[in-house]
C-alpha cells in the first residue's frame, strides 16, 4: 500500500494534443497483464531525455541516446517484464528490432523510435513478442485522458499503484497542458532520471530550452528520491513538447513563459517522483529530508542520501522508534561519500524532526524529550531538517522506510 | 545464528603475558548482563590503534586519540549498552571521568587509560555506574585464557556469539602469542577499524612498526567487511604488544620477524572480522566478494562494496534466487561512488559465482544455465569473483545477506 498516494482518476489528467497512447498484453514475461505501450507523437514534436549513470546501462538506454542525437522522434515503445539490461550484443539487436517493428507500423524510420524496457535484468528480451503486440497497441492509440490512465497502468512492475500527474498553465494566452506518468518502486536511486518517467506538454518550446528543462525538472524531482540506494540500469526520463497548443515558441530561459512552463513541468515531475517513493517497496512512511546550511548543493545532497540510504535509520522509522542517534551517525558518514564534508564540524549541526529540535552541540538538545521524538516518528508522513551551519546551500531528498515487506518483495520478485 | 562460526573454547585461546582482563555487570543500560570490562597492561607495553572516520565520532574515540598521543597506556575500559556518541561535551566529561576512576584504582594517570564504548547513540553515559563497577572488574583481573573468553562475552551487544581468535608464532627462538577479541553485528562498514577489536601480543616490537602493523592488519581484515554499509561512530581497533615474550625487539619492516608477526596478527584480525560478518544481524549467508583486474586497490574495493551494500543483491542471496543481473547493476553503480570507474568497460567484465562463469561480454555467459546459478546460490558460504579486466590490482570484501531478521533486529533494538 502506498503512503498517502492514490492514482488520480482519469478525468484529472489533461490530454496533450499531439500525443496518442495505446497498450496491450504482449505476454512478454507473464500472461494476462498489460506489458507493452506505444506512444505516438505528432510530426514536429520535440523531445529531450536524461538517462541512468549506471555503467551497465540497458540496451534501450543506449539506443535512446543514439536516436535522440539523430532525427525527429515519432514514437516511444515501452515494455515491462524484461529490462533488456546486462544482455550484451543480443540485447542491442532486440531493441533495434523493436524500433524497426514500430517504424514499419507507423511509416517512419527506426531511428525515429525510442525504446524503453523495465523488469528483470540479464534475461533476453523476446523481441518477437513485442513485434507481435505492437499492432494491437497501434489499434488502441487514443489521445484522451483514459489513454494516459491506461498507459500509467501498463508500465507498472512491482508498483502497487499507477502513477500519473497533470497540470495546466496559461502561457502567452494559450492553455498549456502538462501530463506525465512514471513507474518504479525498487532499485530506485535515480541519478539523472528515474526508472521510467514520461511527461508530455503541448507547449511550443525551442529544443535547447527543452533540453535544459528536462535536466532542471529531473534535478528537482527524480534526482531527489531514493528507495534503496540502487540506481537502476534502465532509468529514463523524457520530456515531450508537441507545440500543438499554438503558443509563441518559448526561446528565452529568462522569460516568464519559460518559468511558468518549468514550474508546471517540475510540479508534475515532483509529484511523479514522490509517488515512486510513496509506493517504494514495502514502504510504510514517506520521509522528506531537508538539508540546509551546506557550502554547496552537492554536499547537502550527500548528507540527505547518507541518511536516506542507512538501513539502520530506515528500520528505525519503520519501527517508529526515535533511535535518532542513528541519524547523527549517518550524517557523520556522509564525508566518506563526499570529500568536502571531511571538515564538517558536528558540534554546529542541528537536527529537527518535524518541529522538534533533536540534536545540537554534538549531542541531544537540552529541550529534547524522547516522548517528543516518539510523537514525531509516529505519522506516515515525516519531515526531517538538518542545518549544517557552514553555508547557504540546501537540498531535499525524499525517501521511505525499510520494512519486512521490502525483504519479502525482493526475495520473492522473480518467483 | 552465525554462519559457520562458533566462539572458540577458552582452551583454544593463548594467554598473553602482560595482559590481564576482568569484567562485571555494571547495570549500564540493562540489568543482569556483563557490560563493563577492564584490561590492564603491564608497564612497558606498547599500543597502537585505528579509529572510525565517522565525523560524529564518539567521545571515547576522541579521548583515545588524545591519550595515545600522550604517555604510556596502562589500561583499557570497555562498556556496552551506551555508545557515548552524539553526546556532546557531557559525553567527553563522562569519558574523562571513567578514565579518572580507572586511573585511581590502578595508580596511574587518567591519560594512561583508553575508554571504549558501544551501544545506543545519543544517550548519556552513566559514568557513575562505570566508576562503581570498575573495582569489581579490578578484583576479577586475570591473565588466563578464561579471562579472554569472558571479556569476549562482556563486550557483546546485538552479537549472538562472542568473537575471539588466537595464534602462536615463533620469532627469534621465542614463542609469540597473539590473541584478540571483537564485537559487532550491525552498523558495520568499518573505515579504518571495526566496531571494537582488541588484539594483544607478547611480542617486542618498536612503536613505529606497531603503528604500521595495526594499519596493515586493519586493511586486510576489519576494513574488508560490511554488514549494512553503516560506519559506526565508535569503531576502534587497537593492537597491544607487551614485549613479555622476550624476543629481540622487531624494528625492521623488511625483516622475516616482522612478516611472521604481521601474518599472525592479520590472521587473528581477519578471523575476528569475518566472525563479525558471520554474526551479521539476521545473516544466513557469508559471502566473499573477490574483485581482480582493477587499476588500483581502491577501485576494486569500491566495486566490492557496491555489491556488498546493494539491498537488492543481499535480498537475492537471502532468497537463494540467482537474480544475478542485480550484481551487474551494482557493479555498474560503483562508478557513482568511485570516479575512476567512470570509464569501466562493462563488456570486458566477467562475473563468477563459485566456479560458474555467470556473465561476460556485457551479458549472460553462453555457457551459463540458471540451474548452475541456483546451485551456487544455495550454500551458506559463497564466493563471488569479478574480473574488471583493466589492471592488476585486487581486493576482497566480506559481507552477508539481508533477511527479515535484519529488519526485525533493528526495528526492535532499543525496545
Amino acid at each position: 500500500m502506498p503512503v498517502n498516494y492514490a492514482t488520480p482518476p482519469a478525468d484529472r489528467l489533461h490530454p496533450v494534443a499531439g500525443v496518442r497512447l495505446g497498450c496491450t498484453e504482449a505476454g512478454i514475461r507473464k500472461a494476462n497483464r498489460r506489458d507493452l505501450t506505444l506512444i505516438e507523437l505528432a510530426p514536429g514534436s520535440r523531445i529531450a531525455g536524461v538517462f541512468t549513470q549506471n555503467r551497465f546501462c540497458a540496451a534501450p538506454v543506449r539506443i535512446c541516446k543514439q536516436h535522440l542525437a539523430g532525427g525527429e522522434i515519432r514514437a516511444l515503445v515501452i515494455n515491462t517484464g524484461i529490462a533488456n539490461a546486462g544482455t550484451g550484443e543480443p540485447g542491442i539487436q532486440a531493441a533495434h528490432a523493436t524500433c524497426e517493428a514500430a517504424a514499419q507500423l507507423l511509416g517512419c524510420a527506426a531511428n525515429q523510435v525510442l525504446p524503453f524496457s523495465t523488469g528483470v535484468i540479464m534475461e533476453p528480451l523476446p523481441a518477437e513478442r513485442l513485434a507481435a503486440g505492437l499492432p494491437k497497441c497501434q489499434a488502441a492509440l487514443r489521445g484522451d485522458a483514459q489513454a494516459w490512465h491506461d498507459a500509467a497502468h501498463a508500465i507498472m512492475t512491482t508498483d502497487t499503484v499507477a502513477k500519473a500527474a497533470s497540470r495546466q498553465v496559461a502561457i502567452g494566452g494559450k492553455t498549456i497542458n502538462v501530463t506525465g506518468i512514471s513507474k518504479g518502486a525498487g532499485m530506485i536511486k535515480p541519478n539523472m532520471a528515474t526508472m521510467l518517467g514520461f511527461i508530455a506538454s503541448d507547449a511550443a518550446i525551442a529544443q535547447p530550452l527543452l533540453e535544459r528543462l528536462v535536466k532542471e525538472a529531473a534535478d528537482a524531482s527524480f534526482n531527489c528520491i531514493s528507495v534503496d540506494g540502487d540506481t537502476s540500469t534502465n532509468d529514463s526520463f523524457v520530456l515531450i513538447a508537441t507545440g500543438a497548443a499554438g503558443n509563441a515558441e518559448i526561446a528565452d530561459a529568462g522569460s516568464a513563459d519559460y518559468a511558468a512552463l518549468r514550474d508546471a513541468v517540475t510540479a508534475v515531475a515532483a509529484e511523479l517522483a514522490q509517488a515512486i517513493v510513496r509506493d517504494g517497496e514495502g514502504a510504510t512512511k514517506f520521509i522528506e529530508i531537508a538539508v540546509a546550511g551546506g557550502r554547496d548543493h552537492a554536499e547537502c545532497k550527500a548528507v540527505g542520501y547518507a541518511i536516506a540510504h542507512s538501513p539502520l535509520v530506515k528500520t528505525a522509522f519503520f519501527a517508529s522508534d526515535p533511535n535518532l542517534g542513528r541519524i547523527l551517525a549517518a550524517i557523520g558518514n556522509a564525508a566518506q561519500a563526499h570529500a568536502t564534508l571531511g571538515d564538517l564540524d558536528v558540534t554546529k549541526v542541528k537536527l529537527w524532526l518535524g518541529e522538534t529540535l533533536v540534536a545540537e552541540n554534538g549531542g541531544p538538545a537540552a529541550s529534547y524529550r524522547e516522548a517528543d521524538g516518539a510523537r514525531e516518528m509516529a505519522p506516515a508522513e515525516i519531515v526531517m531538517r538538518i542545518d549544517l551551519a557552514r553555508g547557504q546551500a540546501q537540498a531535499k531528498v525524499w525517501t521511505c522506510d525499510f520494512s519486512y515487506d521490502y525483504v519479502k518483495i525482493n526475495a520473492d520478485y522473480r518467483s
